[in-house]
């Protein structure tokens, strides 16, 4: 009688503690019912995961994306940042079909798949297709329709009651598998009276958010202008953040809130995110692509604060590689703070995925008995990966995500050894270039 | 009659324009005879390479690397500089014997081999083995075996024996893949005196010289407390970068040194290595996690340099992958000089091919007729590979060592359609392990 659903064996799984030992996991459903030393699992099982010797790791967590941007990948780069935003990326998302969204976020699906990431924050326009494709992916997701007023009443208006629309139809969505998160795009972007709507949206109907705060150095002096504070100063004060000491569990709290890049923050701002308990995603290749700043990461974690890791959308990335992201990040603040020891890396494996799942509040980002079944396995016998000296430093500094063999989220097995089992790889891939050449030929029309 | 050797058919070829078109490349020997449009080529081939509509660009150039160190990869990490180097990279490095050396450089060259790069130049212990492992291996390398004397006359003199051994030995070697090189280690751990001996070494044996300079603010210091001034100008007034205005075809010019890092520079600096033709082996990855500093990057471009990318070692980086140093300074030079459009993609690409070729002496770097035909195919079919707005910033943004599916040097084949030809993978990977745990025994008896 095979009384598990699934077994992975011939691994070596990274423990609660960070620390690598060759270990058994047994999952029933979508959670982890086991973790045993190898050998020691001698239940039978639907089915088994031999990991070859690689390395288990909880799945990775981007908590900061716009999923239907890799139909932009390449489309334009290498240009200030207005120059980019409004002569490119906004001309041609205007020509974003519903069909192109759903095509471009089966793509976006598929490289996480590939790459290792098992859930995702997510905020963008036609987000009914992005929860379709998560849907049908067998990804994770929070996501959110991205809401901007630009301090028009009207606009306000129809930008929430679409967000409504969204949370309401999608929450809990996917087997539970989707979270809703409402989306207002920024404080710049959105009028303080918008952002106090949201925040009261968001509580009465149990959803979380998910906003950008401070990528640039444009919207702190913006801010500074308009209102005389900083843009986390005046969130705060129109009690954006919830109350100091709540749980968060209704959402008055600023737990249950994902701000992005978080780059232009005084020491006092720090403390106001790490006391609201405000979940920030670290984004430092879009960051350092787009010359927004460096956000300062290693004194947001000394401070106590969830950081957790983006790779923002495809357009100022060009991938959703989060393995990019975690070297990266390992590396930028060692140069930023001159300190060659600064940010270690289990501090930024735990930041990709423990602080990650935090920010998404799932219950997975650990593999322990109980903990959802969100696992990956990495390659540990390509050239790159050797000497097994330090397998956390290994994946680290030497991996990326086309290291990942296998991908389970939910307990189901989305790719094993290599091969994608949820979805056809090259249809994907011809309907997306297919989505990307529409786009161009719409938007060419318009010049 | 198979009047080529070699014909790629059905990919993207970059042009020495840097513009891709759907072309077909023929190579005879070890050079590119015929570049035309697509089924224009009519001779017919001894062998074709089907290049699967992916991207046939110049194979990568990796300009400053200590190949054995691979076998270090993961072994000391997130340390301070001296820390790092003192307790744990030279004890090990002392247990290293020409058989591991052997085992860490194959390790490397499959590596590269997978990952894109077709020739590097190198500076280490064991140098014979290296030499080998380029041999064996089919790479093309510029080769130097490591020298520092620290002051001492006696070690001075071993030091240069074993450099002119090497030199003697290898020069032109594995069919002309191998270049010989003289690498005295840096200027503050080599005297003013050894180094002007290597210079007139250098210059009699026609050899070129790899040296790291200027890759920490220490050494600045140091020198200016010893000197007076900095590496560069006590360097340049030594005559360590030969006459201004020669063409360097004797040695007696900048242009036959490669300057590992070239960080803590003055304008001045930068205009001396500019006019002396001295190239700059720019290394991102592991001056970012040694928190060494940033190179000025553009403004050396801006200056005139001849500035290429590099890995560095293993041990600090802690891959070879070429397209991460290539995506990393493309960004990390956005940041720094807070201008999204600093670096753009197609700059970043001539960095790792033409500019990597002309730093080596190579005639390499172009796909055009009469060049040696060192060449890659990337895979432009993965998921994170499409849309096809631009191959040149996909190519940078979105690609890493992985997505190399063909990789040609001089004509041969060392891997097509990611199935390496020259080696067995499996064994070359269980010999690094080994020689890896060996290394860790040995001197964890000296503890």
């Amino acid at each position: 009688d095979n009384s598990m659903d699934l077994i992975i064996r011939n691994g070596f799984v990274r423990g609660a503690d960070g620390e690598f030992a060759r270990k058994d996991i047994a999952i029933i459903n979508d959670r982890i019912d086991t973790i045993a030393d190898e050998g020691h699992i001698n239940e039978s099982a639907k089915r088994e995961v031999d990991a070859k010797g690689g390395f288990v790791i909880p799945g990775l967590v981007n908590t900061h994306t716009h999923l239907g941007m890799t139909l932009l990948r390449g489309y334009a780069d290498d240009l200030p940042l207005f120059e980019w935003l409004s002569e490119h990326i906004w001309p041609i998302e205007s020509k974003i079909t519903p069909e192109h969204m759903y095509a471009g976020a089966m793509l976006g699906c598929l490289e996480m798949i590939k790459s290792g990431t098992t859930a995702f924050a997510d905020m963008y326009i036609h987000e009914d297709k992005v929860a379709q494709a998560v849907s049908d992916s067998g990804m994770r997701a929070n996501l959110a329709y991205g809401m901007i007023d630009l301090g028009d009443k009207e606009r306000a208006d129809s930008e929430l009651a679409e967000g409504k629309r969204f949370v309401a139809k999608w929450q809990g969505g996917a087997d539970g598998r989707i979270k809703t998160m409402y989306g207002p795009h920024a404080p710049n972007t959105c009028s303080r009276e918008f952002l106090i709507r949201v925040k009261e949206q968001a509580q009465k109907d149990n959803a979380m958010i998910h906003i950008h705060i401070l990528e640039t150095e444009a919207e702190l002096n913006e801010m500074k202008e308009k209102f005389g504070m900083c843009s986390i100063n005046m969130l705060d004060e129109a009690g954006f953040f919830g109350e100091d000491g709540k749980d968060g569990a209704n959402g008055t709290n600023g737990t249950n809130i994902i701000a992005a890049h978080c780059i232009w923050l005084s020491d006092g701002d720090i403390k106001i995110l790490q006391e609201r308990g405000v979940n920030i995603s670290h984004n430092p290749t879009s960051n350092m692509k787009l010359a927004s700043g460096i956000a300062p990461v290693v004194k947001m974690l000394d401070f106590g604060c969830n950081v957790s890791l983006g790779t923002d959308g495809c357009a100022s990335n060009n991938n959703l590689d989060m393995f990019g992201e975690i070297k990266l990040a390992a590396i930028l603040h060692k140069m930023d703070t001159n300190n060659p020891s600064a940010l270690p890396a289990k501090t930024v494996l735990d930041m990709a995925t423990i602080n990650g799942a935090k920010a998404l509040g799932i219950d997975a980002g650990v593999l322990a008995p109980g903990k959802l079944a969100d696992i990956i396995i990495v390659d540990g016998n390509k050239p790159h990966m050797v000497p097994h000296h330090n397998i956390t430093s290994n994946l680290v500094y030497s991996a990326t995500g086309s290291d990942v063999m296998t991908t389970i989220v939910n307990g189901q097995v989305l790719m094993e050894n290599y091969k994608v089992l949820v979805m056809d790889e090259n249809s994907i891939i011809e309907q997306a270039q297919n989505a990307a050449k529409e786009m161009v030929e719409a938007v060419n029309k318009d010049v």
